[in-house]
């Protein structure tokens, strides 16, 4: 491969461009902005999102999606999930047939409820459906831009095509493994966002690292849960996509949504704090889709209840959090077998 | 129950004696030095081990274990793990016949690569073998001692044995959930020293977060391995004793094991840590005793077997880490499936 093209310049899809040019000659990234497009090209840095990491000759900033999609072998789609199905059916005419599309985007559409590969897929001919992969896992855009170690995931439905976008991304510092469950590292992708939320409400009230612990551990177990429910594979859940994006999205201090977690702690509103972040909160909006999701499934979330009831109707955080402890006492068996087996 | 105690008076020991004072009038508190027992009476504090944390009156220190154990409902073991053969054989014949043993010492025995509840029933008489239990689970001492909420797990063969070890210990602060999994229990509480002593060893080389990630969610992986080889239910390690105890003791600073690996990375010997951190680093003797475990059992362990290089055959570890990054890749599948059924 030489020609690829990453579809979104904010601080993920700067990153991923980095390590695609390690492989490739040509890397198109296209902004919606133009000053961002023109920054990275006469700057080489994208000071906004991916401060301090020199972006390579290779990389080319872009605004038109027809001319930075125009005959690449590997198109990465990294745009917010809400801006997802535009953007696919604006760039979808000028894909060359043998394009492979992998999306970084880690939410569900609103409303629809749908996975990211699913919007995918309602827009573009059906001759590129086996041809679309997610690339998800532990992965902050920051250690990546520094280039230290780091271990994704890459699922499609088709071996050969997560084996190709293997390829193109794998170096010595970004590892890449393949899995054929996409509902699995999506649905993991998407939903740990609504339990980095809570870790940072945990952490922001003070309550201590037991707690978040016992937080992560039933979160895991609710997103598997859904995902289950949606037929995803439940090793996936104890994988790169489960786990290790859990953890890493909970625990650290780059992490946005745990971040946003602590202004809700501290009283804030859903709209202050992505007024005050600045980018997009993707915990916020997949709080709502999963809750919806949970309740239309019969599948039960009370993280993600609870979150809900925060977010969107007032409830106090420390209420939520109390709620949340105070369940009455139960065995942990149950509670895991409930995880696996009671919604088959 | 109204009479128990607590044998041991390190952090965790004496954590777990100011819950059992919320439910019990008189709680033994078992040192082995008479200065601390002492100290304990007199300040109502144990300043080295969970200093600023005030004892109450119901706790009464002791160095007598003939008297600690004398005709307590309830009896909880918190020695370390080289240390449990000889103080169960001390104070066995000293037990009422209906005494429960609940231990919470996470590690193998060395040599013998035992458990350490199979290590008590040694040293018991039969009639006591259905009255042991083991309590594990995500919860740092000092958060414990500032009644910080935490969620933790007792497993015993017999459930109604399980219970009541539950309804001595829970608080509104302090939940406590059974299991009947006393060997995933044992598994995941031990080994998890292990990678929190790589995670350690991962910060300490600055690796990063997507580094850490990742070898925590395979860390899951080998540990459950082993486990199931020992006939563990793999739903434990997504529980509290396996991902919650995990998550806690390899990302959050107060783990003595994570310290440790991060002086590992800077090239200090193990006995050189040992010395400075002046507390058992319960992680250096269980990879020793898993290593083994694993070679005995053709378990494939890699994270225990390149510490167990770094520890005792003096590999670099910059080297160590990088062989374990540099393996060759792999469908992630394959890896999880091995985790849950190539060992059967």
């Amino acid at each position: 491969m030489r020609n690829v093209a990453v579809i979104g310049a904010g601080s993920w899809g700067t990153a991923l461009a980095t390590v695609l040019a390690e492989n490739h000659e040509n890397v198109s990234l296209w902004a919606r902005r133009e000053e961002l497009a023109r920054e990275i090209n006469e700057t080489r840095e994208n000071k906004r999102y991916l401060p301090g990491i020199t972006l390579s000759e290779r990389i080319k900033g872009d605004t038109s999606l027809e001319r930075a999609v125009r005959d690449k072998e590997l198109v990465v789609l990294v745009v917010p999930s809400h801006a997802m199905r535009d953007t696919v059916r604006t760039l979808a005419p000028h894909l060359h047939k043998d394009t492979i599309l992998v999306h970084a985007a880690k939410g569900l559409e609103i409303d629809s409820l749908k996975r990211m590969s699913e919007v995918i897929k309602e827009e573009v001919s059906a001759s590129f459906h086996e041809q679309i992969a997610v690339l998800s896992g532990p992965s902050h855009a920051e250690e990546v831009g520094m280039k230290a170690p780091t271990t994704v995931v890459v699922a499609a439905e088709k071996m050969s095509v997560a084996e190709e976008v293997q390829d193109a991304f794998i170096t010595s510092r970004f590892r890449v493994y393949t899995n054929p469950d996409v509902i699995g590292v999506e649905i993991g992708g998407a939903l740990k966002n609504i339990i980095a939320l809570g870790a940072g409400v945990s952490d922001g009230l003070e309550f201590g690292d037991n707690a978040k612990a016992a937080l992560l551990t039933r979160g895991l177990a609710e997103i598997s849960r859904l995902g289950i429910k949606l037929g995803a594979n439940p090793l996936t859940f104890t994988g790169l996509a489960g786990v290790g994006d859990l953890v890493v999205t909970a625990t650290s201090q780059h992490s946005r949504n745990w971040r946003a977690g602590r202004m809700l702690a501290q009283g804030l509103a859903p709209d202050e704090i992505v007024a005050r972040m600045g980018m997009v909160v993707e915990g916020i909006k997949t709080t709502k889709a999963a809750h919806q999701l949970a309740c239309e499934l019969g599948v039960e979330m009370p993280i993600t209840r609870e979150l809900h009831a925060l977010l969107f109707r007032q409830k106090a955080p420390r209420d939520a959090v109390s709620d949340l402890m105070g369940r009455v006492r139960r065995h942990e068996t149950e509670e895991l077998a409930l995880q696996y087996f009671d919604n088959h």
